[in-house]
């Protein structure tokens, strides 16, 4: 059987934002991960003005990865910028990891949290867990307040930050499950689980969204799942400039 | 005192869309009305992606007009493209003709529906209507079958059609209002009217979305009111490539 | 052409509770405003009995208004006591302000909280906005304490007290607009929007609900709109005693 | 151990619309109905102008009940007029037949709907069922198109036509359990079960509401209940006029 | 009239929870009360678990009772254990506390919380809210931390957590009345109303629920009345071992 | 890297209702699959006492996988009994297709229906959609009116009849996707699609619980992840009998 090819967007203009063995590991075997990244847009995503010129290029890019091969497309962003549009644009199934980590947090909890990094996102994501369905589901957005591009910079206070914010999501507002709200915290899903266990939270799941969104979606794809085509038919011929 | 200057942001690409009196007769002194059209984007809104393409020139514009004096915006398409982002980069109120109808709607009766061009919007307007905090008001949408462009070389047979699925509305669904969802309908609110009064149906509100959008912000902007700072902050300072 | 004719109701028998000027200043032109006061009723109303036994004047007056010459009426209270039952009554638009400014605080807001007088008055203003269909765009009700009729007494302390209260609806209950819960708090928005600056929250919009209402109000009127007839038909023939 | 006094008002002008006999058999001993009707109001209630007319003189004999040592107050409408009025001014339990009915319904059944009798009384309804925190469990309102007033002039074609909406509340609208949305349909539930049975849908519950509230009513005397204080205190001292 | 026959079954095994005089003296003649006892299945009820052993034996107590003549079944444990099953399988009505006291305290309230014995059971009672159509209405659960066998070792203690936590119900989460959310705290609803008093919170009902359901359900068998033969139909015939 | 142990509990006690290599074929290496059957119970699941009796065993045969090395367990049934109780019971993840497929075609679609065996397990549907957070996704239950055991024996007539109801959910109820409501469908996905397509519906997917299930389940397992601890923490240690 011919292994199923995963394409990740990286809808971001940041050189390096993403090495290209990140998300290479996540399969042994049936799964390869490509990846692209736009070329116009923002250097990253923390707000709807990024989201609004992000997209155009995503959905190219998208489109791109479909043509040369790929089984099915994945952004790397929690704002899921472009979805619905290269959900319209594409035929194989396109995928958002906010949408994927909500839904998995949702069959996974009573109630989750959404740890990200920005204050100002909150509002974002109460939106999108109503528009995905499970606006009962989200117990509350807390902020590590740390830009997207300065993750990276100092891994240990981001993962202090998450631990903070993490166990008043479980202490205050009832959550029971927590999920990322940036990718950019890619790999940090153990040592926070190991630190909300530490503070006597052990057994809350910590959902990375890259990873678990890659994985679900590639068994959704070999069990020929795609998004439906009456939810997004196809866009009409017509003139587009640029 | 200074006439208020609405600005209206034509988000397609199709030349003469719009007359430049078409919203000009609306205010009879203190309310000044100019427009302008994106250059960049589809030649008509009627999808996801068309929105994606079109959002970065909207944007554009609205800027463009708050720093040529402009007191308020208005984004002539029952999508909203770019209102969001647009709230983000303005410090003037940016209003879309959807959340506002909608809610005028709302204000006037128990339901309201959505007449709009294709099926393939309903989805959208649910969408919408759920982002803007309407859900239990919509009743339901319901499509002309009438793509974007074509609606202005028949105007007979789009009220003919907008009636039918009116009265459909009305006494299938619930409605006790009904909302154009395109404006490309501007204009057609009191043939509409009349039409469903001769099918009975008397003292059902029809929206005409531009005008009735153009007048509440006017009337918003002259009681010093815009969007919430604390829900559109402005965009943080990076860089942002195209 | 001629002006619109607004008629506000002012629905407690309180003597000189509204001077002439309250109103006759916000439209510069083109819009005339008159008012009228029950003569039997409440002094104030701060509970459902006082809107019970407010109701048959203002419904009285609001027809009184309409024949003589009214293009649409307003109740002057944020219970909107009467407005259905006047909407019933009357072929002319009838508007509350609780409605209006909690639809227009809708459009400009993630969420909003409602700044009232009395703690009681909670529930009253959830269940409204529950029929109004905006129930998920209620952060929260908080009062200052002060009854109807002492507001006008110390101004100084009223915009105080709303000061406190709102920025605990910003910072604990997440508003991100606030909305009067009282119209005798007429005249307050920008010395609260000051203050609230000064403590940080710059760029929260404070709701008049009058002035508001009367504006989007006349708008409306100007749009040929009117309360729905399918939701609000003529009250049937009957024998009516008192 | 005192017999329970229940009272009951009938909060319409006409005479003669309840026998003194009509409640009094519901009670083999320990309990006592008595009945008081308004003299200020409407013929009868089929609208909110008649809600707002009625609901002054229903407060008015509510006091009267209880001082003359009633223990609970039943009013007997199912648009529970002046229900909230009166429990803030009262201190034994006031009850309404929709509010009852609307929970008791819920408790025996997956949905429900109301039988009334004019198609205008739906949104009516919707509102009450939202106000009362069972909106899920409405499956529809559907009407008989029978004034209340002519409802005994002929109670088998009432009877008939309760069967055929009820019918199709149940084969169209889902509804597993059925409530009267008029009192004046009181004494019909086994008939209409009856009828419904031979149509092949015995088993679904007919919720006759001044029975059942009456009956629900006397059991939460009994355990000492009544409504919250919190929910609603007392009215504030006051001038009120009339 | 021959008396109406009420029967309790305990669904957990220790013996002596309830002395058989617990529900006799709610009723002063026409109604008596029974009881029996599962044999198969946990201790107590605490979680899932404990309720799925239990749930094969209380339906098999349950028809037992009906086939001994019982005119409704009440089911002792607010986790309301088999009660749909049991709904199946039986003819006469059988009510669970949970469902009938979170009705009864949305009638009375604008908004409940439930005071249980374990912080475990946070979730289960905001499922059961939603299941029965009352999610709105509660407003927290809140637990005493004394597991169910132990309440009755110290009952000073227990009046003692259950005031302290009713208060924070009260003050922080808008509780408007309470629930009991164990019926092992059966009997001091009187004790903890007096101890809100005393903290300043009189009037807001607390709500003990076998009593409760006790005297509902038998005015609605006396009104005739039945869970919907629609929603619980009989089980088809078919093997079931064990 | 050791592959995932994933096990099955079939949790009826009809034999050979599923042939061992049923699941066996799903995964191409890196997964092995196994299952047991449940001793105690029901010949199949078809209302709410078959899953009564079915749970204890279910539970028992869940924890005996874990206990010979099972990675995870998923319960072979879409009414997913037993669920909540074997997630407190045991440390490995436990999934429903029920759950897992609800939230699935959340993501992939607008709105779904579930086409199951009985229109009497409609309401079942709809209060699981609840209990997952999903209730606004879910457009409607619909039935082909087969037993469960005889689902097998005229494969063809049941394509027939999932294809009629299929058509209907997507042309009266707005489906945009659909989900088997009967793990008993095993293998009838590709079928019920091509007919759908025949029928003018391509695109539209059609989930067949348990290989999304188990290959969804499989990538949560690979990524780490459980079901929520506070969710679902361990039963408390106490005398269980039977």
């Amino acid at each position: 059987m011919a292994p199923i090819r995963m394409h990740v967007v990286v809808p971001i203009t940041t050189p390096d934002f993403r090495a290209s063995a990140d998300f290479s590991s996540l399969f042994d075997g049936g799964v390869a991960v490509t990846q692209s990244q736009i070329e116009r847009g923002p250097a990253s995503i923390e707000c709807e003005y990024d989201e609004a010129l992000a997209q155009p290029d995503i959905v190219a890019k998208a489109l791109a990865a479909e043509q040369a091969g790929a089984d099915a497309v994945v952004i790397d962003c929690m704002g899921d910028p472009g979805m619905e549009a290269a959900r319209e644009v594409l035929d194989v199934p396109v995928f958002g990891p906010c949408q994927t980590s909500m839904h998995v947090a949702s069959m996974l909890a009573h109630r989750f949290s959404v740890l990200t990094v920005l204050e100002r996102l909150a509002p974002f994501f109460e939106v999108r867990a109503g528009r995905y369905g499970v606006a009962g589901k989200l117990a509350s957005v807390r902020a590590v307040d740390i830009p997207v591009l300065d993750l990276d910079r100092d891994r240990d206070r981001m993962v202090k930050t998450l631990t903070e914010q993490g166990v008043r999501a479980i202490e205050q507002d009832g959550a029971h499950a927590l999920v990322f709200g940036c990718t950019g915290m890619l790999g940090c899903a153990d040592a926070l689980a190991a630190a909300l266990a530490e503070a006597g939270h052990a057994g809350v799941p910590v959902i990375d969204p890259m990873p678990v969104t890659l994985r679900v979606a590639a068994g959704l794809v070999a069990s020929g799942l795609a998004h439906s085509g009456r939810t997004y038919p196809a866009p009409p011929l017509k003139e587009r400039v640029g």
